[in-house]
């Protein structure tokens, strides 16, 4: 994989994927093993969106690795408002680093970025697009808490919009999971996602409701519910408290039960979760940092 | 001291305090026994608030001793934005760092926030309450000039509102010092914090002119008025020209008097006094960086 | 020139100007053996005006010589929105680093804010006024790809506003190259800049049409005309228009010409010319870090 291009989950082979996970757990378990690995790196951080969770999560896993970053800064101050082009701008930045992050709003950018600069790009979300970075820390926790040994998972919440959702959901029917959809009406699959899993014999169920299927789960990823969705707000609010997940709502799980949530959070996960054993959200956040050095350290030639 | 979080000038003894300033003053008199001893050190940076010197002095200080900092940023392109709370904002960043500092528009959020992590967290400013690293820059910077042995300070300006002023005269009561009050009647010190001086046995005395004190003083520390204190621009003019220093002011003054301020400035102080002895202000702010290694030197375990 | 503030590429002699260009091309050929060569050293960025490229090739610099920055940040999260004057600001961030580099709107800025203090000052731009690390980055260009023996220069665009292009011809009239201004009439070179170049013995020609001197010319530096210097959209689309280069303009060009541009650009040059060798404006772009290496190590003290 050395030098290559990290653009979708997709491109990933299930090989590849074990071997970013392998090396996150070595980064995990070791970290001083790491620490002096690429000491000259530099990574350029171009987001052209918002960011806190992924752009803090790469700076320091190039840190962790003895590198460093370079950082575009806001779009508001940069070049992009004199009207240069993202293929201009990510071929200055190239010269400014070892390898690049991007984060764009449009979906595709990504991958034409990459066709202009020499250097490794990783993809940090390209709107509607991929986030493969997500979709790997997404597998290293469920790895790490259920295993992918006949995994059982639910998928709840806005499964329409999140491409976080789907990008996992892809890369999960290379570990042959059961896959659970739980959603309201309005807010199911898209029927190209849908059409895409069954296409590679994904194994997937959709629901309306939670209880019928909660007992057999061994991970309930929660997803947020944006009141944007909705035309108004006591629709939303009748909505969004149906896929709400507290201690009462946990009674009929497993024990064992893994829950994760991208984060942010708002209400989707009672704050009563926190502090049980079912919660692991923080450490799928902190999960980023071993994971994105794994993948710093596979681009920037880390088998030397 | 070990892994404690910071949180308030009160909750240091004066050994506590006399610790960091002893810390400080060898990084000051040595940095380079100090820059590599925290070399794989992450400190966190929420600053929800805007910040010049603090955060600047934070990473000098981080990277003097070795380490690096991750920075989430400005608030309006976080997560904050999307409705995370702060307890949710800081387990995520205690997952990419070994300390976090704190600033946050809220009173009492730095405490709140330092029950939801492991890592050491420091109060870099919480509203209207504590910001210890400011006081014991401020305590180093007396110490370093004037001493603490039979100390006379004049503390002048905006008593009212200034958190810089309560936190530093709370912690001169560990040193016995004789505190002069100057302040334009609207502005004096709040009642509960005269109520809470008198309680810790401090010696104050309240003045609304610094002449008939001014020869008695070994520091003059002088803060801002606001305008926006005032209901008219006419009365702040008035008032706030009453307590500005200039070489005329100080010919009653002794020659090593101390002046200091917490900067920025506006004209509280001619810029006539920049080049004379009197001025400590600048050294003051420098002196941030080697309080704040001490200070991180100490939380990270630098006994080591 | 160890210690000196750089504020002017006035300031610089052929001598100086050549130390630096060799200094550069020493960090570019082997950048190994100036990675740990300021291992503590922390440059101080007071960017008072977006800068994406200047900012960004800075920190990649102090970063690749094993140093680090200390950031200001945006201006809005400044104590500068709190009234402090510019000599206040400088002084109080010398306090955090080696050296500062400051980019600020005002003409003459840089000057007087070195006036306050000790640490060397490099100048990123002062509005109307100078900005030499653009013009060292540009002659390292020129020198690296044409070289300087009779060099014949064509400068083309805005010349009347271009800071970076009167900072150039005054910088080639230490190397006796032969310049041709091209631009439309209402956009050439300043009376004064005109007048001081023909003072300093400057071989200097007007045009307001590229082809009259295509032919003649090792390098082609195109800078971009803005649409605000016009009184409206059609008469800007007209003269713009006229100062583009494609590959048609370029068939009567030499076959080794060098087309450089100080970016971002718009559409002054066409894509099509990206791939040509005649395209050195990225390679420009990358340039900064290594003369920017080179300019840091100057100052820090690179020849210990």
């Amino acid at each position: 994989m050395r030098h290559d291009h990290i653009i979708s989950a997709k491109q990933l082979s299930r090989a590849d994927i074990e071997a970013v996970l392998d090396r996150a757990a070595e980064a995990a378990a070791d970290p001083e093993a790491f620490a002096d690995r690429h000491e000259n790196a530099l990574l350029g951080l171009c987001f052209f969106e918002p960011s806190t969770r992924t752009k803090m999560s790469f700076t320091a896993a190039a840190k962790r690795l003895g590198g460093d970053v370079v950082d575009m800064g806001p779009v508001g101050s940069s070049s992009v408002k004199k009207g240069e082009s993202l293929a201009d701008t990510v071929r200055v930045v190239e010269g400014y680093a070892d390898a690049l992050v991007l984060r764009h709003p449009s979906e595709g950018s990504a991958q034409m970025a990459s066709e202009f600069v020499d250097v490794p790009l990783i993809n940090a979300g390209d709107g509607a697009g991929q986030h493969p970075t997500q979709t790997l820390l997404d597998l290293y926790t469920i790895r790490e808490s259920a295993g992918f040994d006949d995994l059982t998972i639910g998928i709840m919440g806005d499964l329409k919009y999140g491409r976080t959702v789907h990008s996992l959901a892809h890369a999960l029917t290379n570990f042959d999971a059961d896959q659970h959809f739980v959603s309201p009406e309005s807010l199911k699959l898209p029927r190209s996602v849908r059409y895409d899993l069954h296409e590679e014999g994904a194994s997937i169920r959709e629901h309306t409701e939670l209880d019928p299927v909660l007992s057999e789960l061994d991970v309930l990823y929660v997803t947020r519910i944006q009141a944007e969705r909705f035309p108004d707000e006591s629709e939303y609010r009748a909505i969004a408290g149906e896929y709400q997940i507290d201690t009462e709502t946990l009674e009929a799980a497993r024990d064992d039960l893994t829950v994760m949530h991208p984060l942010p959070r708002v209400d989707e996960i009672a704050h009563e979760i926190d502090d049980t054993d079912y919660a692991h959200y923080f450490q799928q956040a902190h999960n980023g940092v071993p994971v994105r050095m794994a993948l710093l350290d596979l681009v920037l030639g880390g088998d030397r």
